[in-house]
C-alpha cells in the first residue's frame, strides 16, 4: 500500500533517482531518427517509433541502476495517438524490467472525470464486462488546485490497486511563487496549504516506510521550502524535480530526506537523456551508456549527502 | 486573433452553448457497441470505433445549431492510445463541419514541457523539417497554479495560430473553495487572483469583441462568483460549466454574460450527449435526435435570460 513498492526499491537499490523520460525528437540520436524515417516517412508514426527505441535502449542501460522512470505526458502527446500509443508501451516495457513508473501528467479535473484519468492511468478500464488496462502506470502526478472532489477518485483506485499519486505543491520554476507563496489570511502560503492538503489526503492509507500513497511535487530549485514542508508534512513523500538542467545539486535536494535518509525521489531528465552531450569523447552512439554514467554519478551525488537510505 | 472565431459562431448562430463530448462507454447507445464490439471484440479499439462513431452522429445533429464541441480528454484516454485516435478523429470531423473544438485537458507545466503541451493540442510539431498537426483544438483548458511560465508558451502558439486557452478560475465543483475561496493577505481571494492573472496574459491578445485570447472558467453552480468575476475581469471571456447536470441553470449562468449578451460560452455535456434518456417516448435509437432537442431547447432557455448576442 502507499507509496512502498517505489521507497522499497529505492532502498534495495541504495538510489533515491527517477530518471525523466521526456523524449523530444530533438534529444533522439540521429541515427534512430533516419533508421525510423526510413521505415515509417516522416510522419507521427515514424516519430512514435524512435522515441520508442531511445526509450528502451535508455531503460536497458538504467534498469538495474534507477529505481523509477517518470515520462512526461507531453513529450508523447507532441507526437499524437501515435506518440500516445508510445507512452503506454514505454510504462509496460520498463515495469516489465521491473521498473516503477510515475506518469507526469499533472491531471486534474473533478468527480466523474478524475475517475476516468483515474481509470485512464492507474486503474482498469471496463469494456462492458471486460477489464483492461489503458496505461496502467503505478504513480500519477495531479493538480490539486480543484480540491478534495479532484483527488478523492484517485485515493479509491490507488488503494485498490496499490498506486501512489503526487500532488503538485511548490514547484521547481521561476514563476512558481506568483500564486504558490502569495500568503493566505489564516498566515499559510498557498503552497504551504496544499501541503497540509495532500497529509490530510494520504491519512487513510499510510505505508511501512511512515510515508502515505499521496505525495507531494516540491522544487529542488527552492531549498528553503523543501526544508519547511519536509518539517511540517512528515508523512508525505517528495517527488523533487529541479535537479540537474533547472540549477539544483544534491545540496539542494538533501532537505527533502528524513533522518533515515528516506522521504523523497529526485527527477533528472535532460541531465540522463542527453548525458553524452557532457562526457568528454562520447558521441551520440553511446547515448545509453552515457545515461548510465550519469545516473550513476546523481545517485553518487545523492549518497554522498543522504548517506544510507535505512528500512 | 483571440477567441474571435468562437464569438462569431456564437453570434452568428445566435447561440453561446458548447456541447461537451465526455464519451463514456455507459452513454454509447447499445446497437453502437455491439456493432463495434462484433468488428474489433471487447478491446480498447472496439470501444474507441464505438465512441468515434457515437460522437460524429451527435456532431452531424448539432453543427448548424451549436458553434462549438469541448471533447474532455480523460474520457479518450481512459480507453487508451485507441481512445486518443477518437479524440483526434472527433477534432478534425467537428472541425470538417464548421464548428470550434475546445479541447478540455487542463493541462498544465512549464517551460519547454509546456510548449509541448501547446504544440500538442493547438501548435503543429515539428518533425525534423516536416510539420504536422498532432491534435490541432482551437482551444485548449488549462492548470494556472504554475503562474507565468506555465502559460507564456501558450500565448507564443495562440497567437501565431489564432487559438485561445481557458484558465482554471472558480471551478464548478462542490470542494472547488478548499483552495480557490481561500483569502489572501492582499484581501483576494484564490480565485480573483487567477482571474486578475487572466486579464493580465490576456492584453497583449485582445479581439474586437473586447475580449482576450485567455479565458477563463468559471463555473454556473456559483452564480454570484460569477457576477463579480463578469465585473473585475471584462476582457476575460468565460467557459462555464455546471448548467444542467451540475445543477445550475440559465438564471445562474446569466451573470456571466455583458451587456451586449456576449462573454461566455456554457457546457453542457451529459444534458446533451444523455437527452433521449429524459425525454418522453425516446429510445436510445433516437440519441442524437434527443441531443439536437436539448441543444435548442438549451439555447432558447440561455436566449431567455440573455437577449440578442449582438456584434
Amino acid at each position: 500500500m502507499a507509496l512502498d513498492r517505489l521507497i522499497d526499491k529505492i532502498v534495495e537499490m541504495q538510489n533515491p533517482t527517477v530518471a525523466g523520460l521526456d523524449p523530444k525528437l530533438d534529444y533522439v540520436p540521429s541515427f534512430i531518427k533516419e533508421k525510423c524515417f526510413n521505415e515509417h516517412g516522416k510522419t507521427l508514426e515514424g516519430a512514435a517509433a524512435a522515441l520508442l527505441e531511445f526509450n528502451k535502449a535508455l531503460i536497458d542501460a538504467l534498469c538495474d541502476i534507477v529505481p523509477a522512470i517518470k515520462p512526461q505526458a507531453a513529450y508523447y502527446e507532441m507526437y499524437g495517438w501515435q506518440g500516445v500509443k508510445t507512452l503506454a508501451e514505454t510504462i509496460k516495457y520498463a515495469q516489465s524490467k521491473g521498473m516503477y513508473v510515475m506518469t507526469d501528467g499533472k491531471r486534474n479535473d473533478i468527480g466523474a472525470t478524475m475517475t476516468a484519468y483515474a481509470t485512464a492511468h492507474l486503474g482498469t478500464t471496463d469494456l462492458d464486462g471486460e477489464a483492461v488496462d489503458a496505461f496502467g502506470a503505478d504513480a500519477l502526478t495531479v493538480n490539486g488546485y480543484l480540491g478534495t472532489d479532484g483527488i478523492k477518485p484517485l485515493l479509491k483506485i490507488c488503494s485498490e490497486k496499490d498506486k501512489g499519486i503526487f500532488v503538485l505543491a511548490k514547484t521547481s520554476n521561476p514563476s512558481s511563487g506568483e500564486l504558490q507563496d502569495l500568503k493566505l489570511e489564516n498566515g499559510k502560503t498557498v503552497y504551504e496549504q496544499m501541503g497540509e492538503m495532500c497529509e490530510n489526503w494520504g491519512k487513510e492509507d499510510m505505508g511501512k516506510y511512515g510515508y502515505s500513497g499521496v505525495g507531494a511535487v516540491v522544487g529542488a530549485t527552492y531549498p528553503e521550502m523543501l526544508k519547511e514542508l519536509r518539517a511540517k508534512l512528515p508523512h508525505t513523500f517528495f517527488l523533487v524535480p529541479g535537479y540537474g538542467a533547472q540549477g539544483g545539486g544534491a545540496e539542494d535536494a538533501k532537505f527533502a530526506f528524513d533522518k533515515n535518509g528516506i522521504g523523497a525521489v529526485v527527477n533528472s531528465s535532460r541531465g540522463i537523456m542527453c548525458a553524452w552531450t557532457k562526457q568528454e569523447g562520447k558521441t551520440e552512439a553511446d547515448f545509453a551508456e552515457a545515461a548510465r554514467v550519469e545516473a550513476l554519478r546523481m545517485r553518487d551525488d545523492l549518497r554522498s549527502v543522504i548517506g544510507e537510505m535505512k528500512k
